[in-house]
């Protein structure tokens, strides 16, 4: 079973479609993992293997292709028909002599394709520049216009079944959070804290239970601070330093984001002073945010906030979020930032990131929203302070 | 500070460049995250951005390329010299007017390369089509012979140093499957186990803290057997069904992996006999095992053992192990296979991996183990039986 009714995805391929036919595209051929289970419900951990699902422009159901011993979990997890969901021999994996690619390009030839426009995602995490050789050998007549973010951009729009999972993924982070501060504590390893929160993600809720989010938590501490992706490490942690956390809470690969920090001592100064800044430029960033604002708007008003402070942050300050596998859970659509002239509708989603990597330390502080007509509304509820232990 | 001794590295370097020679490659563009660790150490969860680590052929310190914000990591996580490490402003980032690739290529160029034979991997995770053609725009001078799996091969055989490593990622196995075998019980989700092994995981042992795994814990129950990589949900275990379990130990992103199954009530005979078969192959395919073998005879022992019991397994049974990144933790390299040549030399390590998924159900059994000049090593020491509760 999917994770949402027929009529959800149906509705989704509807869109799907009429972007494919703007752009005269006879068949969609979609490889990133999270457009796959938008379109189809498809979930499970064999994106490391050649997969695809092809859209074809015709009002017929998408056609599932992956490695065979996967095909299961198509039929498990998806509506679709039977013969509609095709897995490669074995020794297609990690062959040197043959490619799954060239197994996907006998099924599209096979429905009429071979002399078709097939658009592709180009700049997919999971289709490397072989996979398009591949098919470009293959297919010698076809043409492979670009077609990445086509799906992504139509997912950036949540449905109001979306939105609800994604709620449900909040009520998971706010217990990951609430684990997360606990769980920094002079001498305790960053990994044992790392654990503990892992195991908030996953077991989620006694109404609802984690999924496998699309990054392991950041546990950011001392120096490391000063960096948002460094790994844990089996070392305590230290008095007088900040350890920025940036956590998600997962539900059905739906995406929930926060970040806070933790001050274990008295934090000097600076620090206080720049958790005062970040929280103010929060507020006169989601000030901005309704329906019809542009992204790099609401940005502005959060670079002039901290500007006035005498901080500068070079990086962007936020992205659309939603369902996603690792290792990225944005949506790669709209940012805030400069030049981003995205104009907000109801039911976008971001992550507003306020990442202050410093030399040597930092303070993260975030929220994800979702854009409502008249302003936003904060998907978890979590207090925006710097916690002192 | 890298996980390892410079001079670890500088050897590792060493039979890259002579691979090199050998292709006559002028220098090496690596995008392999598991690739730019084991060359320089290098380690973050930035990998869903656009990275790499330039080799030149010339005996010289490789250059790391970022994104800006992550050049901290590089700075914490290798010996690189700081002016071999080079952060891209962060509007490179998901934009659609350039690519990082094009600062990549300026680099290259830069250094002396804009005409040079510049291996690049074809089909690694994070080299998609639009890196590629960004480094042809970029570079219309330059050769870019596929280097797929250069590095990956090399690391194929293992110091003694990543072996150290590999023991402790096992002993963390250890703890990570009796977490796992108690945690299944009937009425308990499916979600509290999973959260109970990530916990396992990553807390690891006292001595050396758990890092995060290439893949999520499989957990894999009741229909869901059938299959190998579908998600965990939040419905309890049942009475009367088996749940195969494969999951990883993660020491530095050095992985021991490890699969068992437990049965909750009293097995079916076809369970047990599968079990027993199971087990019997396991140890026919190891007893093929010494330096000298050849991977596929080791395959042949399995099939032959199972085959006289009935049962065929149409998929691989096992391959390379070690240093790994989201979303797979095998090398990519040997396989246990009809038709895989690759002659076994001491301090291989694989994963065996012994998963027959019927209709419906399923059976997992799997060890990782060293090659030795006289046999192999099995790292992690855990039962061999089906655990019946």
């Amino acid at each position: 079973m999917p994770a949402f009714p027929d009529a959800e995805y149906n509705a989704r391929l509807t869109k799907t479609r009429a972007e494919m036919e703007r752009r005269k595209l006879d068949v969609l051929l979609i490889t990133d993992p999270a457009n796959m289970n938008y379109l189809t419900g498809y979930d499970a951990w064999s994106f490391y293997v050649p997969q695809a699902v092809i859209v074809p422009l015709a009002d017929e159901p998408p056609i599932w292709v992956g490695r065979g011993m996967d095909a299961p979990s198509a039929v498990i997890t998806t509506s679709l028909p039977k013969d509609r969901i095709l897995g490669y021999a074995d020794d297609y994996v990690e062959s040197t002599t043959k490619h799954p690619m060239q197994y996907v390009a006998a099924v599209l030839a096979d429905r009429g394709h071979a002399r078709g426009r097939i658009g592709v995602e180009m700049d997919a995490y999971y289709f490397s520049a072989r996979f398009l050789e591949a098919l470009r050998e293959s297919l010698p007549g076809a043409e492979f216009p670009d077609a990445y973010l086509l799906v992504s951009w139509v997912r950036t729009v949540k449905s109001d079944a979306e939105i609800v999972v994604m709620r449900q993924a909040a009520r998971i982070l706010e217990r990951v959070m609430k684990v997360a501060v606990e769980s920094v504590n002079v001498g305790t390893r960053e990994c044992d804290a790392a654990a503990l929160i892992a195991h908030a993600q996953i077991s989620g809720t006694p109404e609802f239970g984690g999924d496998a989010p699309a990054a392991f938590p950041a546990i950011l501490s001392g120096e490391k601070a000063g960096t948002p992706h460094s790994s844990w490490s089996d070392q305590p942690f230290r008095a007088d330093t900040a350890t920025c956390l940036e956590l998600s809470g997962c539900r059905l690969r739906y995406h929930c984001a926060m970040s806070r920090t933790v001050y274990l001592g008295r934090p000097p100064d600076e620090v206080n002073r720049l958790a005062e800044i970040t929280r103010e430029g929060l507020g006169a960033a989601l000030d901005k945010v309704h329906a019809g604002a542009v992204c790099e708007d609401v940005e502005a008003a959060w670079r002039e906030t901290i500007g006035r402070a005498g901080y500068v942050k070079p990086s962007r300050i936020g992205y659309s979020i939603g369902v996603n596998y690792p290792p990225n859970w944005a949506d790669h659509t709209a940012s805030l930032r400069p030049g981003d002239k995205t104009v907000m509708v109801p039911n976008m989603t971001f992550h507003l990131m306020l990442g202050m990597w410093m030399e040597g330390w930092g303070y993260e502080l975030s929220e994800t929203f979702r854009v409502t007509e008249e302003g936003h509304e904060l998907l978890a509820d979590f207090p925006q302070q710097l916690f002192v232990k």
